[in-house]
């Protein structure tokens, strides 16, 4: 299994365990928590393999995906309960699928020649987006746009990293995985010790 | 005209008329009826025609199907007064617009020789992803996720069947009747009986 | 430069300062501003590209729109608390976007050889879907659907008028220049006299 193969499987199993926990505060049924849960882990890479008209799209080619999803509903539709706070999880969860896919979404872009802006972009987009349409679809702010928080920034700095990083060492594995890392240090520092960068305000204090 | 050519006709039809009810509770003009007639008729088919690569869209290939849903659009303007409960008329032309749906998407992907998996996502994606775009666009809480209902669920029950039928029976339009009839027995069922799957409880009592 | 790409730059340009200025109400951060500002700049344009299957996809062909896009949210991020109405701001910006982003999308739909119906509709989608989805996305009630006002109408009426306009005179640019002027005018005299179509009413009352 090649490197980015390893990276769709574990940001499709983690960003399908952050559906299936929003659909447990929406209180759907089994075949919802599914049903969310491979939006959320799909709609990203979806959104990618159309605009990159990668064909086919990476889930018909191979719908283990799909399985994984699924599967993945379903055991967060049994031991959720067991979870103190679903929200603080759903919060790691997703800064983890964030991270990973941020990397999954890169190498595919480069496995594709894109250029580094398209490459960067392509990590953002399956990065932020499958998460977007999770929290569109269910009514709730997108955690994206949430003030005060890195998110999309922490998506940017990965995939930027990823490209720097293979451009000066050439080593591809090395450069998601610093990509991935980045990600998530800037994501989880966010989250653990209010990391961000300057809101907009609408009367900025004068300089 | 073929049987799945029908089937989408129908859908369209429906489903415009369904886009129209939700319009007329937002009150909105002429043309922003056949907007969300349009979107709510033709999106469910465009997102499984793009992510089939089928091309041209369904739409693109014959307008006709434009002009069905501007007219459904046009009569439910003048006439959606007469209607005693706008929102009961839309529960239950919903119900049949998702039932013709699954049957049409389905029959797509396999008029396309996809697999098994993906012949059942791509009925669930035609016959749900409209009616969802609908409710995300107008922002209510979209009809897929009422709490407690058959949706989602009886749209795959309906495409599992007609994939089922047809493997053993070997008759495509059989196979396509049978999904329609399933899914809408099973979505009607929920409508006027409250059928539901067990919903998350965030406690679930003991067995 | 060609006149259509003039035409999808300025779209882009105004658009990605419409997008800056609700992540301004939303108070988000530099990089949140610049990822409001491209999904409203480009997201009609990219819907367009993926229906026609146009390929590729105009800001991965060139990425200078999003330089274009990220610039803009930049510029508003430093400025925006020097207007004294942002609201009145983004709605008379919003005008301009929507009539300079039809004309572009109907003379992209023209260029491609598309039947006159694809044309309309294209310009349509061009116009309406990069607004309508800053709006989902933030969670605001979309300016598409505002009560008694022009919007899609406007964005239809001026996709007609290119379209008519190109049949009886034969000269493209003379005809995006009319529908970008036809669909301004409108959606300003909707703007600024509050002409509008009649809206629908539960009981219309007797002619």
């Amino acid at each position: 299994m090649s490197l980015i193969t390893l990276l769709e499987y574990a940001s499709v199993l983690v960003f399908a365990i952050t559906g299936a926990l929003v659909a447990s505060r929406a209180q759907l049924d089994l075949v919802g928590f599914a049903f969310i849960a491979c939006l959320t882990a799909l709609g990203g890479g979806t959104l990618r393999d159309l605009l990159l008209d990668r064909n086919p799209i990476f889930w018909i080619a191979n719908p283990t995906h799909l399985a994984v999803g699924v599967t993945a509903a379903m055991v967060v539709f049994f031991t959720a309960h067991l979870l103190e706070s679903r929200y603080r999880a759903l919060l790691w969860l997703d800064s983890v699928a964030l991270a990973v896919a941020v990397a999954a979404g890169t190498g595919v872009a480069i496995s594709l020649d894109q250029s580094a802006v398209v490459v960067v972009l392509m990590g953002m987009i399956t990065g932020c987006m499958g998460g977007l349409m999770r929290d569109v679809v269910v009514g709730e702010v997108p955690l994206v746009l949430q003030q005060g928080e890195l998110y999309v920034t922490a998506a940017f700095a990965g995939a930027a990293t990823a490209v720097i990083i293979r451009s000066i060492l050439g080593d591809d594995a090395l450069a998601l995985f610093a990509g991935a890392c980045m990600t998530w240090i800037l994501r989880a520092g966010s989250l653990y010790f209010g990391w961000h960068l300057p809101v907009y305000k609408s009367r900025p204090p004068r300089v």
